[in-house]
């Protein structure tokens, strides 16, 4: 069972937007065991929809085309489909009574004809209903293929895949057995870790596939099973990820996943009923982000400082300023005193703390480009690491970013 | 001049990683009048590659693939070019050279078998030089396209991009005219403004292509004028634009392509010598990080105080208690004291602040899931506004994040 997944937009094609819709219909697919076969972008205009229709007609079973349902003239998904069918557009009643009443209620005015015209859908077409937005999706086959168009809004192609698609899929497909299990490992190089793990990795059954997905200071090593006998890929899969936690135990530090390092931190700091504070220079705000995008942050997270102007260091941190004299504002010395100020006056167990230059100036500070000192208080202690992560801006962000994390899990684990 | 560029990864296609190479390949042909014909990511399969080789040859000037270069073995793009091009691989001693100095600097250790072995190449390939990564980038033509290999980690594959590629293609090639303007409008939907412009929009020259692209709170408005003429197009586009301006000057607050609001705001406060400081509670450093992404930010912003847990709200920004008690933490009136509380702490003469709740659960307020309250403190006054978000989390962050910028640039518009 394949499908291959098309966005529509020109915006793509010139980079001025990035697909992320792609990648979260690949994944809901996948998790049902439908593979995806390939993503492609193409421009708004109807002959290279018609074309890409065409060669993809019998070639997989679903084709899963995003974007091109707005109510603008640049959009002509709808109209390209009743070429390509052979069909014409025919008023929804459905849908035009529900357009009409999320217009009324969440932009407090009548619905224009613009609006109205959304609810007009291929004769032939199963609507997928959008609770969530005006444009509603449309399901229609074609001898071995369906044809599935939805919006390019993400939240509302989410909800037609989470609430109609994937429900419909697996109720009226029969689909094979994929089974994934990614670990996670930090601090090693992802050549590094192939070359300690080179034996365990020739022996792998040919049933199992193994990737490494590497990004800064992190690698992680996804195992992907596929079959018909559900059972044996289980075993397997899991005897060999016991089997090499022998070999890499040291840096392995999860395995779900979608679990992103701030969440396993959460997890910990939950587990052992201890809370977190941040005080950010040159991450800006970014640990703290990353930390309230997990649900439920507010049981562990107290809040940070983003202590962007060095005065504010002094004021809302207690740094004292003749460290900032004798040190300068990016020294190891001032991330101490910027953890350990956090950590008092938001009275958390552990704090995380960076200072340094992410560029592409100088800034308040004589430090080089890409210098980071990252401080980590525990309740009992305060230790600051140097970095060089650098250049550019964004890479120097990141990497401080991940480098804190990972100090601080480490941190945390010691006390567990 | 037509390019496709083509992605090679497993973990594309199953949704673990979003593909954000692409658009910025994309991007960059597209200032150089170089047209991308379509997007596409593919397995790491050899006979998948070999495929899509064939299909894209000459029908595409330049085939740009990312991914599959890395020191592991599932890694396979440079035996598939050897393959496809009848070719062997080679040391490339140049390359090899680079790889083990840039172990020694960078990792501390010497160079691994696999790490050296990066520097294989085709032997008819023109190597395109990675300093900053260990694995080389590759340009070999066959008939009239040309194929491109480029690393998939991000920070190198932009290196080889700006350094060699681009220059190259604008060396050797001729190119036609591209020209993009985009008008970024705040505060009406899609299809409202579409109603407003409809006129404008059906007297566009056949040169001249309209597209929306909307995104929470704001519609960008995008023409693309294509052609030899290059006097003819920039003298009708901005013609156009400044048609346009008359009818929906309103809502219009930026022009420029790249310009998020975060840099409009920035451009505003440094013409102004004016400061910002942000209380964020739901928004968890959001607005903080999308200031501070912005190089030069420290220019103008002051810094932020997430106050995450209620009690910070209270010690780090001086909300008082009571107000906290009788309004309860998701209130306007709370949202105002916080909005002050920085301003005054932070000594700025602006400051935002956020109090909410993003969900999925209600947290320590009884406010709704997707309530959020924004407060503005100007240098004369302090105001707040209430809005309902909706769901999921992610969504309540994005446009609260949104709203604010948008809130904030309309007081300092009025004191420019």
């Amino acid at each position: 069972m394949k499908a291959t997944i098309v966005t529509i937009g020109d915006e793509i094609l010139i980079g001025q937007i990035i697909d992320t819709n792609s990648g979260y219909i690949a994944k809901a697919l996948d998790r049902i065991g439908v593979q995806t076969h390939e993503l492609l972008s193409i421009s708004d205009n109807k002959q290279h929809i018609l074309e890409t229709f065409e060669k993809l007609q019998n070639k997989v079973d679903f084709v899963i085309i995003t974007g091109g349902l707005g109510p603008t003239k640049d959009d002509i998904t709808k109209h390209t489909f009743c070429e390509y069918f052979n069909d014409s557009l025919v008023v929804n009643y459905e849908v035009q009574a529900h357009v009409i009443e999320l217009i009324e209620k969440v932009m407090k005015r009548p619905a224009s004809q613009i609006n109205k015209d959304q609810a007009l859908v291929p004769s032939n077409c199963q609507v997928l209903f959008n609770k969530v937005g005006t444009a509603p999706g449309m399901w229609m086959k074609k001898e071995n293929t369906v044809y599935i168009s939805l919006p390019g809004v993400p939240y509302e192609m989410k909800y037609i895949v989470e609430n109609e698609i994937i429900p419909k899929i697996v109720k009226e497909y029969e689909r094979p057995y994929i089974l994934h299990k990614t670990i996670m490992t930090y601090g090693q190089g992802e050549s590094l870790v192939a070359e300690r793990i080179e034996d365990w990795e020739n022996n792998l059954p040919e049933f199992i596939k193994l990737a490494y997905l590497p990004s800064p200071g992190r690698v992680r090593l996804r195992l992907t099973a596929r079959g018909k006998d559900k059972e044996l890929l289980e075993t397997t899969i899991n005897n060999k990820v016991e089997s090499l936690a022998k070999i890499i135990g040291d840096i392995i530090v999860g395995f779900d996943e979608d679990e992103t390092i701030a969440v396993v931190i959460g997890r910990l700091l939950i587990q052992n009923k201890n809370t977190l504070a941040v005080a950010e220079s040159c991450t800006g705000g970014k640990i703290a982000q990353e930390l309230t995008a997990v649900a439920g942050a507010s049981n562990y997270f107290r809040g940070g400082v983003v202590s962007y102007a060095t005065e504010t260091k002094v004021s809302m941190l207690g740094v004292l300023e003749e460290t900032i004299t004798q040190h300068s504002v990016v020294s190891g010395e001032v991330a101490k005193e910027m953890a350990i100020g956090v950590q008092k006056r938001m009275k958390s167990d552990y704090a995380i703390a960076t200072t340094g230059n992410a560029g592409p100036d100088k800034g308040d500070a004589d430090a080089t480009v890409g210098t980071v000192f990252i401080a980590i208080a525990t309740p009992s202690e305060v230790f600051v690491e140097e970095f060089d992560f650098g250049q550019p801006r964004e890479k120097v962000i990141d990497r401080a970013v991940n480098k804190a994390f990972e100090m601080l899990q480490k941190e945390i684990l010691k006390n567990v």
